[in-house]
């Protein structure tokens, strides 16, 4: 097992990208290329005492860096020799088994469908993160890669998610659900309504595990595995949940500095905050998968440190050998529809 | 300053709506007309130790109650002498200044429009919660009233929710933000894309104090004081908040339990505690408006308890008293677009 790793990618590369790397080829045992500038990786590595290239890491150079704001489509065309062209491009020729990308989402998005390609009548790639959840976290697909939608892609957002909780994160049967604007099967405007019917066909053929309408607030109970989502809804949805973890937590703080008591209280507390913690720390669920690419890309989080780095490269391992792209592919006759390819 | 109060709607009808309204007249010294089952009314009134009606409330008798989950336009067609029906009736002609109920949303949408319609030129009515936030809270505008929008409705949200925040919740040149699944201006589907131009249009000529794009994570920090969005995202935005909200409290209820220490931390924490769940307290913030209808339309929270109709009932006062109708309809040439009236 290789994985290509984009170690210019992400607020902390190359150092935190480089020592996530070691950590996971240590820990994993798997194979590791890193690509990007030859001479800063050589020097990230000898800063932290290694003068030798450790067995199980391959340097691939790559002279270009894409800047986190460039145009995505215009970087990919134009930076033929950065470490996210370099990197997709390896992955593309067979020269690794999963590509993981701190970079550019929008880079690592239109370079993916660019170099890579989409499997086979899938019509769009969606960006798939793990939320935290009372019940071990649910996939998120899409959260904002396809802000507009056919009931199509919705259908095939469902599938592929199904498919990559059921192998990278073990649950039999993952229970799917739509997000929507009530529970009932008549809500939502007519893409959402389309949708439902589609999943619940597939759902009453025993395709998926269709479990209805998903409102914002079941999401965080764990009321489903797979929450479908069209990417502007679900952009809403993952944003929201970011900015509220993040309110509480800011008021928390406040709270416990308030006085004495409060702050013996905060002392009292800190063993169970700390778990608390874990089960939101995205560093925990590693990166959000690219669905629907014909082979394993993982877009981990910009600010991602060695930790952060080392889960994706475990999740990329299990989604490569999972067999994900291959059950999306001999599954892809269920997937379509009579409907257009593009959203009216 | 009359107002008049659905007192069967909502799952504490009558009991807590009757006290409700009793504690409303006592501290805001306004004139209440309670419409109801007169022999419910007043036996709540007896329970509470009430022989006469009180001074300053009037019962109007209605034999009818709409369920909740009654099918909204048929239910207000078809039940004309349901205390929701009976109520708008009597605020279309007149009979009170302003409108409070915590019955059934759908039937309370549809009964305003029919029955007391829309301002002239207002293309639909939202229903505008208040979201908890650090800056005291921000008003989102629309949150599910209307799930397919055009540009035009999104701008007149904007004129209508940036009236009533000036007026009713005292913020001189409220923020004005949309929100979208990114920042830039470029964001979002051709909807919001053509409503940011509408917005900012209407920003550069001073109308209103637009900030452009808002995300998710940027509500709970006080990022805007109206929020708007199309009713489909308002309301991911609002359950989602909702749910995280639980989510904490149920998880810290959890945390505080796991030991004595954690117990200890809990009783040193309790008036903290307080203060941060007033803050959150639905009850605090009343109900929600419906604006775009030509007199004021409150929709109290449906397990509103007596304080909670008590909020409601100040918050119909003020916006009775703030003349935001009257604003909107001044106004109305300015949220006019060349578009179409209806979401393609």
């Amino acid at each position: 097992m290789k994985i290509i790793i984009d170690a210019m990618g992400g607020d902390n590369a190359p150092r935190e990208i480089v020592r996530g790397a070691l950590k996971a080829q240590t820990e994993l045992g798997v194979d590791i290329v890193l690509t990007g500038r030859a001479e800063d990786l050589l020097q990230a590595l000898k800063d932290d005492g290694y003068t030798d290239l450790p067995r199980g890491l391959e340097i691939a150079h790559a002279s270009q860096v894409i800047a986190m704001d460039a145009d995505p489509t215009a970087s990919v065309r134009e930076q033929a020799d950065s470490s996210l062209v370099v990197g997709l491009g390896l992955l593309a020729r067979g020269g690794g088994d999963a590509f993981v990308s701190a970079g550019s989402t929008g880079a690592l998005l239109a370079g993916s469908t660019l170099l890579v390609k989409r499997i086979k009548g899938i019509r769009r790639a969606a960006l798939s993160p793990v939320l935290p959840t009372k019940k071990g976290g649910a996939l998120l697909i899409d959260c904002g890669a396809n802000v507009e939608c056919t009931p199509e892609y919705l259908l095939q957002f469902a599938y592929m998610g199904s498919y990559y909780v059921k192998k990278v994160m073990g649950r039999q049967t993952p229970a799917v659900g739509l997000l929507n604007n009530g529970a009932e099967e008549h809500k939502g405007d007519p893409l959402h309504r389309e949708a439902y019917q589609l999943l619940k066909t597939a759902g009453e053929a025993g395709r998926i595990n269709f479990v209805g309408n998903l409102e914002g607030r079941d999401i965080a109970f764990g009321a489903a595995d797979v929450v479908v989502a069209d990417g502007f809804s679900g952009n809403v949805l993952l944003k929201t949940m970011e900015g509220v973890g993040l309110f509480f937590v800011d008021q928390m703080k406040e709270m416990f500095m308030q006085s004495t008591g409060s702050k013996l209280a905060a002392l009292l507390m800190k063993k169970h905050f700390k778990s608390f913690k874990k089960m939101l720390d995205y560093t925990e669920y590693g990166g959000a998968p690219l669905l629907g690419i014909s082979k394993p890309v993982i877009k981990a989080h910009g600010s991602s440190n060695a930790r952060a780095i080392c889960s994706a490269v475990r999740q990329a391992r299990d989604f490569a050998q999972g067999g994900i792209t291959e059950d999306i592919a001999q599954n892809i006759e269920f997937m379509k529809t009579a409907g257009e390819e593009s959203p009216s």
